[in-house]
């Protein structure tokens, strides 16, 4: 298998959760501060031009709700989600489903207004607001979501790598992690695992 | 099971799911007309304060991906989706995950631009963006993603409802159904299965 992706997006959670999973794959890098993800090469592989794809021996796979999912069902043995009890893989994929089409969408509204919107006074409009309609996502997960020690409670699911991944864009949203103390413990306990620490490395290698 | 909705919204893709299961539920509505989504009653139901919400005897569900899924998992005879397989069953999600981070997300831009701006002027932009926005997220689905002659091919799965849903906004968002033939032959295949007109006459009722 191979990932695409891009250090800095949510395949940042897929990521991790290959190598938790403890499978062969490969990586590759779309550079999205050069547009790769519009060049006809990319698109060929990823109509959508985003990052993450994941290619698999059946044919590439997109939305990072469903590659979680995919790669936890794909490696039973990993124990990456409850996967024989129904109501709690919906829960797993409730809470992932939220932070892609909630918080992720939150956050793309901080610099990525151009796909809702036309003026350069809306985007500034948008840009003011992003910071406190993330603050409110994490205040949700925070009060509301994540049990502890991860998120579904004391297994590690797939819920932890992408909450770990879009917590990590709090500063540059203008959110204070230290408001939201259960979800900074969770981003320390994540930061310790050998799986992330080495994803993090080839990131910044 | 209780399925919480409001017509119009996607709480109509697993009210139909639910019908296709063939399983005991009870529907009620919650008037956002009204802003009944916004009472202490529902709230304490589904503090996201949105619809649909899923009671269970487990527990609460939220996110119609997830719900979906659910269904589908709970009542395998029904055979809403290709369970044995991880990746068929991936392309499942993913194709509801595209549906509710980046076509609802477009569709929300039309009348619910105060959840990301703040100004009448970005409303306003935003309102004139959406009908482009939708017509892209259609034809991504119409070119690359709709089988035919149901979502993932020859076999019904938990996407025709959603896909059926979404597409019945078209209109509203100044969309043309006849630009997009093989959604509107979809369309039109689902208004003749009994469970969606049973569901749809509930909502006229």
């Amino acid at each position: 298998m191979k990932l695409y992706y891009w250090p800095g997006t949510c395949a940042l959670a897929p990521h991790i959760a290959l190598e938790e999973a403890g499978v062969a794959y490969t990586a590759e890098r779309i550079d999205l501060k050069a547009g790769q993800q519009g060049s006809a090469d990319y698109l060929a592989v990823n109509p959508k031009g985003r990052v993450p794809a994941l290619a698999t021996a059946r044919g590439i796979l997109t939305e990072t709700p469903a590659i979680l999912a995919f790669i936890a069902q794909s490696f039973p043995a990993a124990r990456l989600a409850p996967l024989d009890d129904p109501f709690a893989f919906a829960q797993v994929q409730s809470f992932n489903s939220y932070i892609c089409s909630t918080l992720h969408v939150a956050h793309a509204h901080r610099h990525r207004g151009a796909r809702w919107a036309s003026d350069e006074s809306s985007f500034e409009d948008m840009r003011r607001k992003a910071p406190e309609n993330m603050a409110a996502c994490f205040s949700m997960i925070e009060r509301m979501m994540l049990r502890g020690p991860w998120v579904m409670g004391d297994d590690y699911t797939i819920c932890d790598p992408y909450l770990f991944t879009v917590a990590r864009w709090m500063e540059s949203d203008s959110v204070r992690p230290s408001d939201f103390p259960a979800i900074e413990a969770h981003t320390k306990r994540m930061s310790e695992r050998p799986a992330v620490r080495k994803v993090l490395a080839a990131y910044t290698a």
